[in-house]
């Protein structure tokens, strides 16, 4: 694996090699078997482990073997300790969004004090196999069957093509100890329960799973990447005006396309819109209707439709 | 679910009424109840059952089944025997494939004969499931995970949003009879496999499971939609001469999208290429490179992408 990883840096991640960063570990074995690997091929970077008290002297016996770790490695480690539970409790957030919320700004922070440039993680195929299987269940799109994604702002995920068998084969090879995670949160044990009986349930009958699972990522990107360059395309044509109030965008465009719904929907997505029929009835509707989200109006206006953010206290005023 | 059916069929299916079409009938309970349902709403079909001889005694029963359900509701059957083993040795094929070719040829042959309009068959959101597991499992695309399609050529499927249970129900309501399916090819084997024992366990973490399906359908076809938009738009600018011989295509206009690779599959991939990064690599050949599949023949040219079928005992004069 040490070799296939070296190349696999080479080919796309090279910048790494001229780069200073933290590697986010848990003491798991995939982030502890990135850090070996990074140690292995000389690359500068610091171990970050957040304890987030959750699993009381397990957490702290995770916090020590990660600076035992860094320092077998001669290498610079952070930690930080985490109250969890209130947090999540004073945000009313779940513990596991708390806990990705306070690990995150965290990491941010780091970064910025100690000038890494870059947050690694030891995010692996079988983690998106799994987060494939999990956003399936849950009703998703293309978005949410594209994998985990290799590079998203200051975060970069190197270890994405391999398996968790080559991560354990890996270990075996250099006897590198890790510590098992107990953790067991509600996404865990949906996590877990694809991960040990929905994934090999598959495996029996197709045992070629994991490279068939890298194929169709590859196509599926491919895909979004089309999608993607097209919205870019149709916007540049439907886009008839643009200030900090307001967009104005052609209705022809949106009639004239193979699927009406599907355009709308990638226009307008990101404004918190919820009711894509009465939206798609905008393009024929009189001047003067709109569908409202939480945060924005789409007028139907002759023949454009605005998009402008709302203010809640003045919609009635202005639109009874 | 008749009150459903009737109302899928006026928003989607309303074609049907003033047709004339067959019904794609094994004997199992998906298209005995499709008959009864078309047979309720006083639809004007009859039935079209194969024999494929493959289960001896039960194959001959299940034919029995049929004509008797024909006479109960009032409607013409074909019937046609089929010895599919010889077919598939004689034309190198599985038995599944040969099956599937006997079956639809026969179908269209009826059409003709008969002055049918369609051929409805039973397929349902299940199956849809089923087919989208298999491929996942398989390795696939966009294509793959899209559901089975509603309408292709004369083939139409209205049970497509309903569910196996739904289908159950109204078999019990109505005190319907069918015939067991008992054969077990090994495509059945997989789909038997995910059928009973992957769904059911996805099913116990995720009880959404089958109306979250129809969502990510609908999502993955909305997104299938664009990149076809994407698709033709950029062959109405790309493609600069077409005849009988040949399509030129301009090749800056590859080099410029955001995912070179990903147009040139979409755009070629129906013409047998495989090699996708030397056909990435023409784009910035020198004139006179090449790439060939079975069938054709992809060369650079100037600032041009030259696609012509071949000859292949043309082939080695032309060229070296």
């Amino acid at each position: 694996m040490l070799h296939d990883f070296s190349i696999h840096l080479d080919r796309n991640f090279n910048f790494l090699k001229s780069s200073k960063f933290i590697i986010a570990i848990s003491g798991g074995i995939d982030s502890v078997v990135l850090a070996h690997l990074c140690h292995k091929l000389d690359l500068n970077f610091s171990l970050a482990h957040c304890n987030f008290n959750l699993r009381a002297e397990e957490s702290d016996a995770d916090e020590k073997f990660v600076k035992k770790l860094a320092e077998k490695l001669s290498a610079k480690s952070h930690t930080e300790s985490f109250n969890t539970t209130e947090y999540a409790t004073e945000n009313g957030m779940s513990i596991q969004m708390a806990a990705r919320e306070l690990r995150y700004n965290w990491f941010y922070n780091i970064c910025e004090d100690f000038n890494y440039d870059y947050i690694l993680t030891a995010h692996h195929l079988d983690d998106s196999l799994e987060t494939f299987l999990i956003n399936f269940s849950r009703g998703t799109g293309l978005e949410g069957l594209k994998g985990i994604p290799r590079i998203n702002e200051k975060v970069v995920r190197p270890l994405l093509p391999f398996s968790r068998n080559d991560i354990e084969l890996f270990a075996k090879d250099y006897i590198i100890d890790w510590r098992e995670d107990r953790s067991n949160s509600s996404t865990k044990y949906l996590r877990n329960k694809i991960r040990h009986d929905i994934v090999p349930e598959i495996k029996q009958v197709q045992s070629n799973l994991l490279q068939n699972f890298k194929t169709t990522l590859k196509n599926l990107n491919h895909s979004s990447d089309i999608v993607n360059h097209a919205i870019n395309e149709f916007l540049k044509s439907t886009i008839t005006f643009k200030d900090n109030s307001c967009i104005k965008y052609n209705v022809d465009n949106f009639i004239n396309v193979n699927n009406s719904k599907a355009f709308l929907f990638e226009v307008f997505k990101s404004f918190g819109f919820t009711q894509w029929d009465d939206i798609l009835d905008l393009l024929n509707a009189q001047t003067g209707k709109y569908v409202l989200s939480n945060t924005h109006r789409l007028l139907k206006d002759r023949n454009e439709l605005i998009l402008s953010k709302i203010n809640v206290d003045n919609e009635e005023k202005e639109f009874v």
